[in-house]
């Protein structure tokens, strides 16, 4: 064990742990069990990479410019900040995440998510340089590690770090479901089904004209997401307390971003308001909002497809792959799991965007307190969607098939085929047709050989698949059939 | 009294009602008091016009294209459309709305409100042409006031129409409100105040600088909503049932879009795919999103607002004005009204929101049941954004007004002004002021003069706002001042 | 136009209008159309009709107890109390309501509300007397029609009360509901259906024991509901701004809530905690929550019953009423708009949840600013329910079908039912029926024929509905059968 | 590793993990990260243990009733239930939860949870017994370990014990934060202050009215969660599949919720409908609904706490306790923390009671696929309110203060004051006092001794809190004090 203390007390921590005393108290303020993001973590070291990177620089400057000089104010040593930055990149790839102990649910603007990487980086630099934890005269949490630096700019910074690069997976899981969708479409184009509206029988459909409102619907959210990031792009990084940069170099509020759009290769710039981008939050709000409308999409077509390969549909027409035991009691019961998965997901998503706005609504002059929750539930948000996206096209839409001879025959046996040759035989002639299909159950190709209304060389052209679901009816055909 | 049936039986309808035995259904179905929104009523006239427009245009093709040609279809007489044209405008004008009787809670995926306006333009059609309403053998409320149309394609596109001419509305709105704010920006530039966060004194600031904060978030607002439309310009109007155009000419499916666009002059375009068009309802998800990221900016400002004017406040150095008696029983009591309608209003879009995504997520196969509520509550969310904006810029921005004396004085009291030094003092001398202001409840300088820290000219320079607010310190400058 | 003033300045009024200058500034400052609930207005109406009696019954009490006695502070005169309590009586009947010109979104705790309705009842007055609207030197809207009351104590009473009604009300209609979906369980009885768990046939079952869980479920919700009135029976009337009573005789303060429980028959009773009455909401959460508990089980059961009756459900073994032309353009077709219109209802009910708890919660010390945004809501939903609960009773349950033979047959043709027999037969056995089943798609009564693995008459008797759903299976009947 | 297979195909296992195929499945279907709460793990552990000693009365009694007699159906062996008796009991203390690997949000109605919790209940009882996981031959995760279970009883059970279970923690904590709320009650008894509505100075109150008002709202909250338990302890467990317990000896049935109610102390007993209990989860919504009303008082209370102590209140008055240090760059700021600790939990369940009122008004037919998603978000809000309610006692108000004196005073230098003193000196001469207080920012004594409208000892009488703060002025009291 060794002891820290702060300006409340001392406290014991354990001799080698790497968080210190703020994170053992944000602990016990916040009893709360959720797992803190990895995602963001990794973020905050590349934004801490960035800075040290940037005072890096500007001691470089300051030989230059000025050798020599002696300023009012004490500059860090050069090495130290090497070392700083050395550890904060480890951080980037997701190293000492288990001396992370913070809660996801939490009090204070990031302050505690700030302090608690602050001490990782303070303490493991100690030990790279063989010293030991807590030797915090050698090098500080708040001066060395935070240099420059204010909770206030660096968490809501690596939360749009982390969130861009987690768009960019979710764009790319996006566009690899809608290609199975695609994949789908293709496989059965002009299979014929009836369309539904209400859940009533409608007029003819086919299978690949429902999958097309899928693939565009994915194909809005592919273009939604990959537009996302330009409205979280613009950082606060340099900005300090509240975005004037108070007590900070012009120098390095100027590089600082430009050296965090290097590390990271992300299209990443500097807000020109800098209290602006302390103070709102719409941006996350909008980019949440607009991964709801992806899960809207999802939703409504788990929906459709759990319907129609579910027992309850006339036909089964639609098979999903069997991907695990659904019962542990009926043998062979398969149920749908993926869609189920997805609408429960979809769900949350719902719940995180409620959240989302009414905290964001909730900020207080110069700043929000509630960005830890914000940001959990957004970057949460992404992570379900990509497993949604993932699932989906691995686990759903690769396997899934459709008997069209059973789908085909539907429509054929449907009174509604009769309205589509009515431009061809006028409205009393198709009414006929359909009657006589309705009260004998019949299909309409023998409810025409009884009433022998069309030859039957020429009903056959009217009701395939092309014909019936082309775009309208064509003035000129319905002369030429007449004749 | 006149008798109307349907295939379920017979009713008695008052003579002179415009409305019939389905919207008499539809009130009796649906027993909601909810009023329908005005301008979706109108807009249902514009698109019926386009389509009568179109169903002219496409008599005049036949006559040029196929004169005296017989077709297995009956044609409508041109002046019967005509007048049904003429009636059309007459409701997208906002006429004869009291003959609509619909509630805006109800079933169906819009079937009523689109009968109810069908009987309306065909009694009064038949008003027109001296004849009784219910005449239906003369003008029918299906064969003809429908004629080409369906439920799914007009009611979903007059809802575009509706939602795009309240966005511009709404936009205006915003962009009015926006100039109120930073001309109260501009009024008190440079005017010094304590920046909080989490409620605490953090760092010297500015009122510019807070309104800054506001004019930038209603820039982005201004943006967001004037992209919306293009996620609703594309409609589904000639699709019929599903998307299909099934039994409609291709000719009237190729020109209404067209014909819509002339008469009501926004931009909107037949959807590529009308099926897509017919099941989806992200774009509304979509734009009702964005508009919440709006109430979000709103909620926070007036919040703020509402904050700093406050009784509570030390100082109150800020006044709303006095815009109506606060108080039943304390005489000149007035209260924040407009904020806390602006925060009622918000918190309407955020339950908006989430009863549209809900909604929209739970279409089914080719089509989404819910759009009358989803177009309801979307159409709500504008109409009540414009009423914030208006309110607050006319009500509340106008005459707001800031005693700058107050505010700049609880500054030069607060030890935070002291850490604005250090970079030119160095921390421990900036510490030793901020120690004597606090023991002694004293300014800035009166701590120096008792110190003798700096040049009483030096302090005077250094804490205008003009050097308390500029970004960052300038290298240079703080050796200048060490010499 | 009569002129009238505040402290802000003069307005025109038209000359009859009973509201008067508050009424108006509110209506400017809030440019929302939402219609107030008439149920509210009336309510108010109530509750001032119970101060003017309290008031009289102090008269009459000084009068006894201190006769001729002078107080510091001036008694209002016992004829015009007496014409005032005539005129609130009135508006407890809904008269005047056209009137009532302030929209339901609003600023303020309630005060235009109040304000509204204090100008009706000075303006009624002086119509009775003869006196022109506007003569407030003989009808003050505040010293008069407000006195001893305070917006903050008479507006939530008012809600309360009005809120009681309403769920008297609603309560009656979940239980008329109840009674028909028991009749709909008897008259099915016994009438054997496959069973489906996640949409996938699981085993069987009955109609019965499926409407039997919808009756359950409307069971709980009535008692739910009965309870409701518990949680808000508690009023703070006679605490005037915030619960002291401030400057109230505790005579009024005692007898007012007496008073109004005989005025309007309902259970109320004084809150022992005035303050806490005031500044908490909580108690309309609970009871909006509850609310939503009943919204979750009509939505679930008529989504069912939607589903059972749809298209898409093989048999279509279920028939709702048909009770409206369900397309504009497909003849015949008929939309299931009854449950369409119950889940749109509880849809805006989970919307209106959302808002209340939200508000509810941003209350700041003595009081919630929000209470007519919460109040409003609260009656919205409970008014949803009422009419959903009298459409499902009246329009879609007395005249729903089943056509049993269908299910019966559903049941004996899948294998699930082979499951039923493994405690007579042993699992091997069962296993062997079911497989035949499904491989040659025939009834159990067939399959058995072919396997010969049990006696026709056994195998009936153990297939009978009463056999298959009784509660799991008793040891002794499967050793007779064993025999 | 070892090999396991399913209807689907075979995998690898790790040798010694007690997951199998099943659960390994899960996690590669349902990509999420989310942990699953141990204590719905440790309650199925629960639930599977009165089910096993069940099924040990079961044989007790076929040996006692029926010696020597073969029933249909094969009996399992007494020792192998015993010891899969002993293996549920370890995972009701919490044991091998690592091995548990199926994540929060999953799909399926917690198929994966029981057949995970199968796997793992087999293979330790095979380690028990020496034998190599993955012999399922021996012990079988369905036949043995599943026996007579169904996922569709077992696991809306257990959800149900363990939400019990933490609603008993919860009611104490919330008792334990009422006791703290009470002494600081107690503590600041008659401390006036100035009571606030909208934010503006009202009318005078007390420290000890307005805590307790918090007292009230917990004390509610108390008797809320006290109820809870109410709505949900009726029992499907032995329903089976969807309630009718098929294939499950009666016997079974009618002994294994009590067996339950012995083996966890929980006053649960087994629903009079089983299909009811299995296919509604109306209780689910109405608990978690009433959870919201006690986040709701909670959100108010710290609100008003955060407000009272911040920077931005004159005066601040009121002390919160230093729980960690807020800034990483302002020495010696600290944030109010706590209260955006439960804020933000407040918020989390707003958000929880969304999606559980939206999943559960999903259900279809006999069965609600999204138990686990219901489940997962009530226990979080259980657990995030403990912890909300613990932190509140030990941080937040253990050390509470409030400086008297600063509020005595702002009580007599606010107008309202003389408000209270109209009826005992007439509503002219108070406002007369009211005016000399705000014109020349005096006290009402300063008032009252330059204008002598009463006796000083009369007045400072009448200032009291006593006087200040009783209930409505006593008119008796009046005339001594004119006379």
């Amino acid at each position: 064990m060794r002891i820290e203390s702060d300006f409340i007390g001392s406290r014991e921590i354990p001799k080698n742990a790497l968080w210190g005393i703020h994170s053992l108290r944000a602990r016990e303020n916040f009893p709360d069990n959720s797992q803190f993001h990895k995602e963001w973590y990794m973020a905050v070291g590349v934004v801490k990479e960035a800075c040290y990177k940037t005072y890096l620089d500007f001691l470089k400057g300051i030989d230059r410019k000025f050798p020599n000089q002696e300023f009012p104010f004490q500059l860090l040593d050069k090495n130290l900040i090497e070392k700083l930055k050395e550890v904060a990149s480890e951080l980037n790839l997701g190293e000492h995440f288990e001396h992370f102990i913070v809660p996801a649910v939490q009090g204070g603007a990031g302050t505690s998510i700030n302090m608690n990487i602050n001490e990782i980086i303070s303490n493991r630099t100690l030990q790279l340089q063989g010293e030991n934890c807590g030797e915090y005269t050698k090098v500080d949490p708040f001066e060395h590690a935070n240099v420059f630096q204010s909770t206030n700019d660096v968490i809501p910074t690596s939360l749009k770090v982390a969130a861009i690069r987690l768009l960019q997976e979710l764009e790319e899981s996006i566009n690899n479901l809608r290609l199975q969708v695609e994949n789908t479409e293709s496989k059965y184009r002009n299979v014929l089904r009836v369309g539904y509206t209400q859940m009533q029988a409608a007029v003819p459909s086919s299978y690949d004209k429902l999958f097309s409102t899928y693939n565009n619907a994915l194909s809005r959210d592919w273009w939604r997401v990959s537009k996302c990031f330009e409205r979280i792009k613009e950082v606060n990084l340099g900005g300090g307390a509240i975005g004037t940069g108070l007590s900070i170099p012009r120098f390095f509020i100027m590089e600082v971003v430009p050296n965090l759009r290097k590390l990271t290769g992300l299209p990443i710039t500097r807000s020109e308001n800098l209290s602006d981008a302390t103070a709102n939050q719409d941006g996350f709000v909008e980019v949440h909002a607009t991964l709801k409308a992806h899960a809207v999409n999802l939703e409504k077509m788990v929906a459709d497809l759990r319907l129609l390969a579910s027992d309850l549909f006339q036909n089964k027409e639609l098979q999903l792959p069997k991907k695990q035991v659904g019962s542990s009691i009926m043998p062979g019961k398969v149920n749908p799991v993926i869609p189920e998965f997805v609408i429960s997901a979809a769900h949350k998503v719902y719940a995180n965007d409620m959240m989302i706005s009414n905290l964001s609504g909730q900020g207080c002059l110069e700043l929000n307190a509630y960005l830890p929750s914000i940001g959990h539930a957004l970057l949460d948000s992404i992570k379900l969607l990509i497993a949604a996206n993932h699932t989906l096209a691995e686990n759903l839409f690769k396997e899934l098939s459709i008997e069209s001879d059973l789908t085909e025959e539907s429509v054929l046996n449907n009174p509604s085929v009769a309205t589509a040759l009515s431009p061809y035989i006028g409205y009393h002639q198709a009414a006929k047709l359909a009657k006589q299909m309705k009260e004998n159950s019949c299909t309409i190709i023998e409810a025409n050989n009884k009433l022998g209304l069309l030859a039957h060389e020429k009903l056959k052209e009217l009701i395939t698949p092309e014909e019936l679901l082309k775009l309208g009816f064509i003035l000129s055909e319905t002369i030429e059939n007449k004749q």
